[in-house]
């Protein structure tokens, strides 16, 4: 089903992605204190997909520290979501934690020397944990079509592994990553478990740390360089925000130190990105002038 | 003359370059308030080369606004600075303004319908403007040893004019390209001529807006995703400020609201960019909370 | 183990192929009355790997005619034999029947409508008629190996996959693809089996005909242009005969209207082919006259 | 003008050439004992244009033996004829001989130490020996038209130099470069000039040798494998025969030991060869058994 096109085309690849209402629209706005700002389908759950890859990039970063850094490069790959002519060229290792390549490299790190089930269930409580919500569920019958489909990830996995990028049997590695990139959430369970990435590492209501500061503005510079893939620019060109964006039509936006921020519309521009999600937060940022490039409203 | 390995090498394709001091550096940071920090060879001129790419993006701008987009992208490219690979698969138009091929076609927009003396000219006022001091200069050696040597831009200009992306002659662009790079400068200087990016397209001091805010903020969106070629993610997961790099060893670093700053040291690391200038920034951001991406330090 | 550096490598990423005595060497050639010359291990088998192909190609056509060209191109690829570069850009159609990713979409087509035994079992029938020896057998172990390490080859078919190109479910189509590059024959099995090529299709002794005169020329002139991955150029140059290698070290040539020569070395060169196995060849149609390219003696 | 759809478009890029007449058709055989079968406009003069790296690539072997080989590669591209990202990955070395950036290559290699006028003259000359006709000419009006808008010529070539692959100045090296290319030949004087490569190397009938059979041969297993651009594979599946096409419409064919063949029809197919010449060759192919890959007729 495709939405109208100002609204971008929804996700046809499957079944379950293309049956999302085209019409549906929410956001939700945290800031410092707290206060939630809420509009539109705020609490309709969605399939975060990519946007889950800040959230296993986290946990990874905990398990290993810059060690994963050998298994996955920091640079914006200037090619589509699901390129492998870069992993040819660079011998296996992805450009970046946010590609589809980058990203299986970082839960087959989340994976080793556990079971996909295990690996699966702490994924789902960080994020539960960061939402402060045990109703974050995983879409199991997302995560089914995804597997049944979604070759061209088996194939990334695959060539990973010919050169020694994949520790785990692909099969475990990618069930983890499909059922991940199938959690679903509403915008409000999103913006709520984005809020460490905003205030330096920590939940301020909640006092707990999940970070170190160091390490939630490197994830925030990932995001803005890499977070919409082939569309990375352009995204930090208009929005000025550190963001990571899902198929689903998700956005996660952080304004550092001001606001952690959740859009959802599931219309999707060339690029893969939010169509209408973009725009929103384009006009938000520039009218709270939250930009990360200069403060002073246009 | 290569640096002792920790300090990178020296450029050394061309003579002029090759010769520069090694151990040479220099810094200078200004505030909003005017307040000058210098240290080191602050005032000793340098060969701002890619840096000037910043500026020529300015005026280009500033000439024919959004329609420059349809000549040169803004994504990053993936790919080294002067790489020819990405121009054949997007038919000649280059990935973004700070590539190599991105600032050729931005000279000749700049250039269209004068004489190449005259656009230099005003490139040049433009600088010697900005940073209120009419010593800076085009250091003529630079620029004829550019030209005698610069195969690879003669390269790139050709292939783009092979697919209408340059309207004047090869020969008029790239000699205001080659002379633009050969532009020299003190951190001192840079600096100054930095402060509109940082403080919302105006000159504190002088009163003056030079861009509105949305443009400023937008170049220096631009500079953070793809001011340092293809080390261009790595410099925003280190240093979080927007910046460009020059083969000449400098760098111009904004810190939005805060300062203008540039650090000058030859050595390069395997990207092109100044491995002291940008060990420098990361210290100097961190210490005093300027990342972008989150204020607390750490 | 590897062979002394004048004879080339041994291929070492299965234990099966590895463990060959990089001193075996044998030839045949077997002229249009029958006539056969026999040197050195003529008599041993080895693991024929890609020169499966050129069979299974035949097969193939002979199905489907020239249907075939919808799954797969006939040009020269300019890459290494298991590149993924090339199917991304254009789209999962392989370049040509004999690079790895086009074999396996012949090996697609064989199958379809078959079980995994039915298809491997006509392969082998096939060459068993061709070369009118019952011995020749699939080598179990080197399948298995194949199979267990070949990641690259499942990141191929699953990415053709996801563009459609492959019908059958991947493991099946690569179950028969990995079994049929492991099957193992003897110069002299190989230079029976290839007799049909060298005479416009037709076994002379046996007066059957196998594929029309043309079919045979056009097979011919797939192997010179395509026979010998990155090194087909080469080959051409230098032999000047139509022939197709395989890793285990073994080559197939054809001298049309005059012989079929199998040779096998194991040592390879920096393109997988057999290092003596060219050479030998080289020397054989210098000697004898017969380049395709020019018939008089050197 | 471009002709009608059946019989490929004429090029177009400059005036001279999209000047032709569309319906244009011509061909000429000459077999071993000098006799001449020719139909159509055969006395027409055309552009050769890439033909006439086949004689600059036996002037230039003439000149510096195998040294050529450390200057161009001897493998088919799998890339159009003027693509420029090939030479990216292979450090300036271009794949073969009849790309465009390897004939820039191989007249560098015959300019050397000469004057661009000497050099052309020389060129002209072995043309007019080969085809024992002294009115062969440059069209000087093509060359400069070429040189005017060859865009692209300029971008390889100043590619090339800037990694030490030229050693003339690039516009000498291109004027040559434009000049041979605008050589204008009857269909005549080509099936004359191709005699020594259809014959061992001599020119039967005047019992001269212009290069040894080996050479020859090899010239022609380059024409074979990298004579039609992107569509050489194809050529030699459906002809069967070493050949050399050119953007002017012509193609020079070689039945070695039988026939020194050129046909000429200016339209071209999507590789930029020509449409009705290659039907025309796959037919005379087939009808005399001249396949090299097969003689028995189909």
């Amino acid at each position: 089903m495709a939405a109208r096109p100002d609204r971008g085309e929804v996700a046809s690849y499957i079944p379950e992605l293309a049956g999302v209402d085209p019409g549906a629209f929410g956001m939700v706005a945290i800031d410092a204190e707290g206060r939630v700002a809420a509009g539109g389908d705020a609490d309709l759950p969605f399939s975060i997909q990519s946007i889950s890859k800040v959230f296993t990039l986290t946990l990874a970063l905990g398990m290993v520290g810059d060690l994963l850094w050998r298994r996955v490069g920091r640079e914006p790959s200037g090619n589509p979501f699901n390129s492998i002519v870069q992993l040819e060229r660079e011998r296996g290792v992805p450009r970046n934690p946010f590609i589809n390549a980058g990203a299986i490299a970082v839960t087959d790190v989340i994976l080793s020397g556990h079971q996909p089930r295990e690996a699966l269930g702490e994924i789902l409580r960080f994020l539960q944990f960061l939402a402060q919500d045990e109703t974050i569920y995983v879409d199991r019958a997302v995560a089914e079509s995804e597997k049944r489909t979604g070759f061209r990830n088996i194939a990334l996995a695959n060539y990973m592994k010919s050169f020694g990028v994949i520790d785990n049997p692909v099969d475990f590695t990618l069930g983890v990553y499909f059922h991940h990139c199938a959690i679903a959430m509403t915008c409000r369970q999103l913006a709520m478990a984005g809020r460490y990435l905003a205030h330096s590492g920590r939940i301020p209501s909640a006092g707990s740390s999940v970070v170190s500061p160091e390490r939630a503005r490197r994830i925030n510079a990932l995001m803005l360089t890499c977070g919409h893939y082939d569309g990375s620019g352009e995204f930090a060109y208009r929005v000025g925000l550190p963001g990571k964006s899902g198929v689903g039509g998700g956005i996660l936006a952080v304004a550092p130190g001001k606001a952690s921020i959740a859009v959802w519309s599931p219309g999707l521009d060339a690029n893969g990105n939010s169509h209408l999600g973009r725009i929103a937060l384009e006009k938000l940022a520039r009218r709270m002038g939250w930009s990360i490039f200069g403060t002073e409203p246009a």
